[in-house]
């Protein structure tokens, strides 16, 4: 079964919540189907122009290589070539850094990814795990 | 005062709630905001993998001329050179059929648009209309 | 259950002896995932150079909309800027002509889609029925 | 005499095999033609999303050069703007990190290229190796 819009919805609506209540800059939300194609999103009041292309590329590499946005961050920083050779193979759709989370069932497949920007990176990463605990699913961060 | 997310949340439940409520086909709504870009987005469960980007195009074309894409599809039929040259300087963002609706004030301040796919043009449009409805403010269709 | 790769080589091999049984030209052969991924492609010798982007694009189109591309084919003859503008926000990935099917489950569940390249697009197409008929699912061309 | 297609089905049955064996995770296997096009692929089950585009990008950059991709990957470390430039030029289609692997004729004769990702680098060479080795052709890998 794959995510529905229902499930979308209540995770983002739990991330922007956990990012109010501790204090976090207003957020953007992107949530992925497994393929990579958008399944919903919403930018919260305040957060900047290209919020949606930012969360987008942070689920995108994340499905890419079928591990945390996390994963790559550390890839980035060990091999940079790898980075921009996997980037551009892409068509330029992959943001590396924390805070792309995948979204697994319990016996391990692969329903999506969801994607969050506005705050520190580590900030984003902890409003992706709050959205997916709220609709019980498994959060892969690396 | 632009549009908030909770406008934008509305907007795209009333839409596909009409969507439902006239038995279409599922839809994608995206909402922009008046620099074009995405401030919410949901995909109805069922619907084809490629529709956030045929929604967001119909809501872009009516932004980048201050029409709905109603206008834009009775370009494309009468001078479809003009259609072209305005998909290529808009980088290839364009989909110039109906179903892509400029959001207003009554005093005409551009608030955004709103984009949907999923069934006939026609009927995507009516969707739009119903969500532009839903929170009070003017719906330009071309 | 998504389409295991003995499917999608099974489903290859199938409609490339279809074409040779036919007297064909050489085909070309791709087959998405329902995301519209790669999962498995074969290019029969002498077939010519580009036939994966063709296969590829044919295959990717029809699932972008949810219908096979001879559905797409005559988008294209009866709104031809509908195709370019949807060919354009897919990034150019489309190749809107019969010869790309999609592949279903019985109960409508869809799995991927299949491209064919090489003869007449009638004839690619001939091939693709042959081989989802391989594999015992439901074909869907337009 | 160009690689057949038979040769190329050959060599990714066996490298994917190669891998089982070895307990690495599932491989993604890309053979191109010595002129850079794709004749043959297969992603195995349980392998993420951009394979395709990964295993290419491996096998596109050594044909680029006429060096395995171990080679880019050396460049990469040494002279990062040299392999940014030459990623540039080729468009974006080069992912510069080992498992890229030229198939050549005993006589030197270049035949195309098999790009494998899925495991770490070193292991996706190794399956490669293998690989070749079934078809009975020579390996260059850096």
């Amino acid at each position: 079964m794959p995510l529905t819009l229902d499930h979308a919805n209540t995770l983002i609506a739990a991330a922007i919540k956990e990012g109010e209540t501790r204090g976090f800059a207003p957020l953007a939300v992107c949530v992925l189907d497994a393929g990579g194609h958008v399944q919903a999103f919403q930018r919260a009041d305040g957060a900047s122009m290209m919020r949606f292309e930012i969360a987008k590329g942070k689920a995108y590499g994340a499905l890419a290589v079928g591990k945390g946005s996390r994963w790559l961050n550390a890839q980035a920083e060990g091999r940079p070539h790898f980075l921009e050779g996997l980037s551009n193979v892409s068509g330029g759709k992959i943001v590396p850094v924390p805070g792309g989370v995948l979204i697994k069932e319990e016996d391990g497949t692969l329903l999506g990814a969801v994607g969050i920007t506005g705050d520190t990176s580590d900030n984003d990463e902890i409003a992706a795990l709050a959205g997916i605990a709220a609709i019980g699913k498994v959060a892969v961060t690396d």
